[in-house]
């Protein structure tokens, strides 16, 4: 590696001093336009790079901010961190980005790796089985915002930004029920993530709204629910007898799975059974008949966690966000064929 | 904020001496195990975070690993980041992650981003139309690792991982003209971005391969091939006279919506026009008919760019990088419905 370059090395190559240097790199009122180009100019062709860690070391901040998500392998949280990239680099400041891969043992080392890197704040998005969040507490202990989004936790310390899952899961089984459906499979993962859990909650209200008794055996719950459990789910679902007239399938990729091994069989979708999803991703669009599902904003709330982050790193003595319990945003029902059993009204 | 623990107050708390802290806390044989395990947990309820700035400014060493994708909102670069994160959280690394937004500005300020934050080295897949490489040469002239992925930049300094885009896209239009297909359409992205450019020329060497005259007017460049994508497209192809037999769209995602506008103007796929896409997203396999694709290993793809830096982090000395010029993936033709006119044999 070559010698760091430094300021000295500017001053001297230019004849100024090193003050001069170090307050023109600071944009310092003092030193005029024409002088300060100089040196920015010289100091890109020598290769400066102004000294951050010593920066960081002064001023306690990284200009960092942790990102730990379950899994990168997913288009819900590739629009997230769109959302996330785009606000926080506005800003000027730089995502540092892990995944637990559903493993809580993962997210705790995660965890305290961002610590140790000194994040300015940290972004959440638990993994399934999350039990305690005991790991966070060095982050409370000093300070750091710690924000959760999506699958948040039941905590008063943390602002959580998430939708309403119980609501939306209810619009869409009621949905379900206007179409005529009395035998209303769900599908879901890990009810320990906290979006299962409560759709599942609006699955059953929407039912006991309608006075449908709720049965235990037409729940289907999958560690991984994703294209590949489509033909679980499916043979599952043929063993049922009477064979049920809807379903609930708590993620589009899934959902669409499911509907390509429901016709492999010869059930008609929505004839035979009605099918609902969840996220508007582009697959519930393409496929055939397209998958009435919710929308849900992904990137607005990538954006909306990261502002609310930054807002409080910038001005840490409001207490805007400790105050913030949670943000809900707006999400809705898209209807589409796969769920029409009647004509659209 | 609270006040920094320090390793004096662990040493005061646990009454031994700051050096028995220190040499602890950096796993020195000299320290007992069982004081070791006292002094670590010790730390962690005081919530001591280790110094990594001062320790960075010692060993120049910022275990961040900066990547700059095109747009995180892409199924493709979401397995390329898995495949990154689990080799570089193995290794010890994090991962800062920034995205271009297809602009050659934005890459320009996140490059000069990521050097001043002294990330440890560079993944880069190129924005479209990067027409100079001048940003980074800083990089080169500090000896910090940069490696491209996808889309590569033709330099002899840095080491570029793909796939063989003109080999898969003369693949892909052969198997079209073996399936009777005379008149192919192409659709691709601009023609500045290297994957892009390339594939172009695997469609004209198929095409000459097989002495079918090449029609400028049968290629259709857009500035985005995506979803929305998909409408223009179609009603480009409705307008030729005669109508082409055959479509070769350089996504799957742009494919799918493809193949339903064809589908919803009465044109049958693969009777009226065989269709092959590129990528082997989830959305290939679960429309109707399945579109036939070629393979991209996105997540592998992930895994060796970034084994190939931390490689050359570890061992700096070796000329390995600095003498691979190219690493290749393999990618293949996953022949499906879409494509097939005649019999598969």
């Amino acid at each position: 590696m070559e010698k760091e370059i430094t300021i000295y090395d500017i001053a001297k190559g230019l004849g100024v001093s090193p003050t001069t240097v170090s307050r023109a790199l600071n944009n310092h009122p003092a030193v005029k336009e024409k002088t300060k180009k100089k040196i920015f100019d010289a100091a890109s062709e020598l290769g400066y790079q102004s000294n951050i860690f010593a920066a960081n070391l002064r001023s306690k901040r990284s200009n960092n901010i942790g990102v730990i998500v379950p899994s990168l392998k997913s288009n819900f949280q590739a629009s997230v961190l769109a959302g996330m990239e785009k606000v926080a680099s506005e800003a000027g400041f730089n995502l540092v980005i892990s995944q637990s891969l559903e493993s809580s043992e993962k997210e705790i080392a995660n965890t305290k790796s961002m610590f140790n890197s000194r994040v300015d704040g940290l972004l959440i998005s638990l993994a399934s089985g999350a039990e305690n969040l005991e790991h966070f507490s060095p982050f409370y202990k000093k300070g750091i915002p710690v924000i959760f989004y999506d699958r948040i936790a039941n905590t008063d310390i943390s602002t959580g930004v998430s939708i309403d899952n119980i609501q939306s899961a209810q619009i869409a089984t009621n949905h379900l029920i206007d179409q005529g459906c009395r035998r209303i499979v769900h599908v879901l993962g890990s009810t320990e993530v906290s979006v299962y859990a409560e759709r599942l909650k609006g699955y059953k209200y929407a039912l006991i709204d309608k006075n449908i008794p709720f049965e235990d055996n037409l729940v289907i719950v999958l560690s991984d629910i994703n294209e590949e459990a489509g033909e679980e789910i499916v043979s599952q679902i043929l063993k049922m007898d009477p064979l049920p007239d809807g379903l609930f399938v708590s993620n589009d990729a899934c959902a669409a799975s499911c509907l390509n091994h429901l016709k492999m069989n010869g059930i008609r979708v929505p004839q035979d059974m009605a099918l609902v999803g969840f996220n508007n991703e582009i697959i519930s669009r393409l496929v055939e008949p397209k998958i009435t599902t919710i929308n849900y904003p992904g990137y607005e709330m990538g954006e909306v966690a990261m502002k609310n982050l930054i807002n409080h790193l910038e001005e840490p003595d409001t207490t805007t966000l400790q105050n913030t319990n949670k943000i809900t945003l707006r999400s809705e029902l898209i209807i589409r064929e796969s769920s029409l059993k009647k004509p659209k009204s």
